[in-house]
């Protein structure tokens, strides 16, 4: 029997993502070099960066730790009242915490399988310099000069050792729609596509084919176009950065994509297209064990690597050299 | 002062139109043979169509009438009592009338400036049939085999005599955000882009150059990219069909565009790209008179009938060549 | 030691393709549903096709046949007395046939590893009725409505049991240039990509990984954009076409790419990209086993069907669906 | 009645251009910081830059002088033997010269209209240090980090007082063939578009509307693709630089564009797309009058600064605002 969950609309978006990395220096080069990501600050451990198209101050926080993975994952509530009402949904199950900078108090918690997330209202706008002032008012901060020119953050996917489990948490406590999930012929569902906007995705729950949890699939800015995404392939061959998977089209969310490990072992998706849901009683695509066999939307086998490979890294996993 | 209008979310998306023309194999010629559209039923002096992208069973009724024009303009509220609230809202200003086909009861009224508009919420989703059933079970039917391929109805925009206070009724009483807007040195709004989506507009109001009330300047569908708007252009000069304006770039919205009047003399745009609004406190875009003298996105000026053409014609605007 | 061999300039480009199919109508369809090619006559067991923007009248045979293969490749030469020197070189090892509909006079040989040749210049050009005349009077025809708007013939890949040999001999007997060859650690060319044109390549030698001779390996029609070549990987996918290769970007002529097979099975390819050469001097490029070790532009590995899938289809490998 | 002149190879391709500039470092950091080229050297008051395509050391000389303008064009021959040809047809009209930074002796000669030639076939080619060794070995350099990202130089358009004189001249004493041209109802040449490669065009000569000789209308460098063109566009309007004309597809060559001033007054296209001509015998597509007036591929009209504005700028037409 299917549950049915109530949306509601307290969760706005995805607003950022801390990411561990044991080579801070070489991350945040791959990030402002690369992606064209700008850093807007730094404190502690932790430097904050952007893409130009992020009405934020920064999306993303790079953390210098032992092992890379996810640090945590931030939500944006649609006002104070509505992110009171989450916390109040979530009980005691987590705790306020100052904001990082960027943004005001914080409400975190950890879900199912580990994962730490943010619920948060109170943020910082960009506020572009003289030479950052974009030529188009409606864009936040003028096109970056060079590099892939990562637009802005897009979604998030999470590892799970209970797939079902974590997304019926996101919907029950956070008002989550789903959009697609994968249910194997066992029953078992391996594949689950959340949104908050009106994008088909904005947070995903993968299975974890080993026994680790609370592990980082990936993370992913959006680019303008597909051209962008060649492009971007082109640059990471320029750079030496291997291609795990793509420049390819997935058939859910129907989304253009490549991945690569950032150099702190983080896998990163640059993707663009995909289609949007607008209908208020979207029934969710079921994919079936022999539908998902099919592969990529223009049948390309999904490379190994992504269904075993997340982070942090487990023994025996300890680079993505021995991935590939 | 600027009012402050408290978004909701009881409207869903914009659902539908129906336009009137004077040529109605014509104009039906133009939506299937041109834009890919197909016909999924005819009632009376109607017929019903509709993008491979949407889910409705149709987006575009075309009615037979007199002269061009907006038959009436509809938005699918977000459940039942959404749809409840919002009638509650605009008191007895309207009426029930039955649906026309593939959706239920709907709520009519007339817009401050005379435009009529439905809102409604129990619809009848697209059922393909074998033959049309897509490859990717998230898309509503398979890709059209030729033509421009539009993909889904995307936005209205409708010539006003007075843009606040059309754009305020839609948010006082609908919930709509506003996105952008164009404010004159003289203090007067001649444009406001609203939405109910992630998309940075639904609906767009525009000031009508002459005295006329009630106009629609045009209905859009959106393509897959700006490749396919290129395309679309090509298509178009095949197709003997002038292009009125593009293909260019909007600086507001960031909307890649091309523009024709389909043969009833309604102007249509097809569009790709733009940007999407994540941020629930958006602090709408104010565009000065001398910004709007910059033209186009890349400089480009607006065509003059740009400002002056819509439908129903005015006296001595008979045919789109006079527009010309 | 490499020989030089001089260029010149009497082939003037690669004219058509005989392909032999023992389902001939299915191939019709598939070139004319699926690729937009139109038929422009018929002959005996033959029919004659083209893209809308070869100037021929038509650049593809579909002739019936028991197996699938090649039927002949024909190249136009630059003048009747370009033609007439090529054939003087050549000796007798060919002969003098009536062309089929659509050209003159052909010389007809074989090459080293049994493949058929034709050497001709009297044409025919296109001549398009009125409702095929295009907006754009430098081009052919005017753009097809639907499918994947296969532009025009764009090259051709043979099989062979010595490249070397194979690549040396229309270098040496009829100008060719080499563009960029493969060779292995072993000192063995496996392949090369020899240009007429100021195209990177108009012919191609790769090694047949079988004992088999004379086999084709595919046939590439070219496709205005890589946009469009995204699209007709959605178009095969939509007609159940299954997709052996691509959408990708060859590091050789860094040629955007999709193949499939078309029904009789021979190989077939859409491309669009890759890069020009300019230089009278042009200094091949080599790769070594290594470099091909990489895969492809972006790193994703070659099928494994592109090494031993050639038409005809050798004992045991009777259909398109055991080579998958 | 209509001259037949008979093409030969003897030249190559178009090779280099020698711009004057009166803001010479304004005029390097608009092709530097903007299109993405790179200077490789220095001499004299000139600098030498070139794309990440082109395969010789330079494509572009940046010359101090008083006023904009074309300095000289050079054409490379396809080999010593048919540069000694080209000039014996010459005859003693030119002189020969050593050859500037990057190339070995040339003849030089001025066109009827007063422009200034160059032909040489001894070239550098360029050799890549180890930073700018690019991923495919195809390819001269690696792509650039930012900008524009101009692949290669792809043609010259030279203003004429007397096209039908200037195209004739270099049909028949250097081997051009003619594409397209442009003849007028009163019989008179306006326009004409001649090639020595593949490429529909290398080089154009276009009616000056002024008394004025021997001015440069445009040089062109090649992007990857349309949205490469678009992107340029957006990269313009970042950096403050008006564009005159674009993006928008030409009929002639159907060539997608975007046309700038640059900081020294010359005009500077970024161009993609276009179709290529294989036909030994192709036929000169003649635009009259009528269809001239149709404007450009969609439609949109020629911006009027098109028809007078050249370098260098004439009495009255000091700067590049006065002609916008």
């Amino acid at each position: 029997v299917a549950h049915v969950y109530e949306p509601n609309y307290d969760v706005a978006h995805f607003s950022h993502i801390e990411l561990l990395t044991p080579r801070p220096e070489e991350s945040q080069r791959f990030f402002t070099d690369v992606l064209s990501l700008q850093v807007v600050g730094q404190q502690g451990q932790s430097v904050y960066l952007r893409g130009y198209g992020d009405y934020e101050r920064s999306t993303l926080t790079l953390t210098e730790a032992p092992a890379a993975g996810l640090g945590h994952a931030a939500f944006r509530c649609a006002s104070l009242a509505a992110l009171d009402r989450r916390v109040q949904q979530l009980g005691d199950a987590g705790r306020w915490v100052d904001g990082e900078t960027g943004h005001g108090p914080a409400y975190q918690f950890r879900g199912p399988d580990g994962h730490l997330f943010e619920l948060f209202y109170e943020t910082t706008r960009f506020a572009p310099s003289a030479s950052e002032r974009p030529y188009l008012k409606n864009q936040p901060q003028r096109l970056p000069h060079g590099g892939a020119r990562a637009r802005q953050l897009d979604h998030l996917n999470l590892l799970s050792s209970d797939v079902l489990r974590d997304r019926s948490f996101f919907q029950e406590q956070l008002g989550f729609r789903l959009s697609e999930h994968i249910v194997m012929d066992n029953g078992r569902e391996t594949g689950a596509w959340l949104r908050v906007t009106s994008k088909s995705y904005d947070l995903v729950f993968t299975q974890d084919a080993t026994s680790a949890r609370g592990r980082l699939h990936h993370l992913a800015y959006r680019l303008d176009n597909r051209e962008d995404v060649l492009r971007a392939a082109d640059l990471y061959t320029e750079h030496g950065i291997p291609i795990e998977n793509g420049p390819g089209k997935h058939p859910i969310g129907q989304t253009f994509f490549v991945y690569v490990y950032e150099p702190g072992g983080n896998r990163v998706e640059l993707c663009a297209g995909g289609y949007q849901i607008f209908a208020p009683d979207w029934q969710p695509v079921r994919w079936s064990e022999a539908e998902r066999a099919r592969g990529q939307a223009w049948g390309a086998p999904t490379v190994a690597s992504f269904h075993t490979y997340g982070t942090p890294l487990l023994n025996g996993l300890s680079s993505t050299q021995e991935n590939r």
